[in-house]
């Protein structure tokens, strides 16, 4: 798949296009022109058109895309035709609002384990999920495992990234607003709320501004 | 400000340079090279150079960036020298961690007030901040409140947001899946888990498969 040149800011637009174009199929629309799709997405339809062009001819000049085959091609694209089995480390709040929100729903991803210090949440389920204690996470094979969502407190994250690493993770979903320093062949996606919501508010108010000085 | 040109995806990198400014500050580095700089960022460097020229020579080539400097500068274009206040509509387990999450530490963004339907949370406080009837959201004047952070379950985020708008909220933090159909003049930034996660697992498989390929 000719998938290496794919920029990062493409590749991470894709599982927006790939879950947007489910609910197409759902609802029976065959087809969509970019224009069209972009206005549901959000996104300017050049960037859409663009975003496309790197996967090869996926549409056609007049007709538009076709939802289906477009849904196919990105579901392989995203390995969402295979389960990828991923594990909690913290059931805090922020942890068991993610066990709860239950991935599985639209997608090929389980968080199959829960880890947690707690002793009055280890050996119980969330949401079906059993909660492991997080010694365990050392020991445990988890060389089946894609990757990890951290959801510690700050403090911890490290430390409970170094113990995941030694039991054969290699990628992360860092929730905490540490930077981790770890090997270079580990992967780490952070998620950071502060940013999020700067980010919101530079927007915010560079739209306001924009409006005040028409 | 000539910060009408910026693209949305140099925009959305700007809190983290700042954050990142911050701490290279408190332990007294004064200035840093765009590829130093990248490395701890983890973005290239190029990137980074790009970016800051939007805003004009603030670098010095030999030299790299005042930190001190880029800071302030970042600090203003990004509001962060005034306060900004929020809302957030939902008290369950992802609004109870932001609230414990206390945005106010690292920067001028502070969660005012929660609303809920949850009679055994109303008029009780999470982490300082108290906790209002939903139905009060409507009455409440939200005119000094920048954005609204929505925490509720999906089928019930379109008539949360479509109350808060009521109320004169124009911005959104939204973290439920859904879609929501607001008023053009509206700002809604996303934060999807599902999307968070499948970009993850394309971006491990994908570097897995250029490993082995090489």
């Amino acid at each position: 798949m000719a998938s290496q040149k794919v920029p990062q800011a493409t590749a991470e637009r894709l599982p927006l296009y790939y879950r947007t174009l489910q609910r197409l199929v759902a609802i029976g629309k065959t087809r969509i022109s970019s224009s069209e799709f972009g206005s549901i997405v959000q996104i300017d339809s050049t960037t859409i058109r663009k975003d496309f062009s790197y996967f090869g001819a996926l549409g056609r000049k007049g007709y538009g895309y076709d939802t289906q085959r477009l849904m196919e091609f990105l579901k392989k694209i995203l390995y969402q035709d295979e389960l990828s089995k991923v594990i909690l480390i913290g059931a805090g709040h922020l942890g068991t609002a993610l066990l709860n929100h239950n991935f599985q729903k639209n997608n090929n991803t389980k968080i199959v384990r829960a880890y947690d210090v707690d002793p009055s949440k280890v050996g119980k389920e969330i949401s079906g999920t059993e909660v492991h204690p997080m010694n365990e996470l050392v020991t445990d094979d988890n060389s089946d495992i894609t990757a990890a969502i951290l959801t510690v407190p700050s403090a911890h994250a490290q430390e409970a990234a170094e113990m995941a690493i030694a039991s054969g993770i290699h990628g992360f979903l860092n929730f905490s607003p540490t930077r981790l320093v770890l090997p270079a062949d580990v992967y780490v996606r952070h998620v950071d709320m502060t940013v999020e919501l700067q980010a919101l508010i530079y927007f915010l108010n560079h739209s306001m501004e924009e409006r005040k000085s028409e």
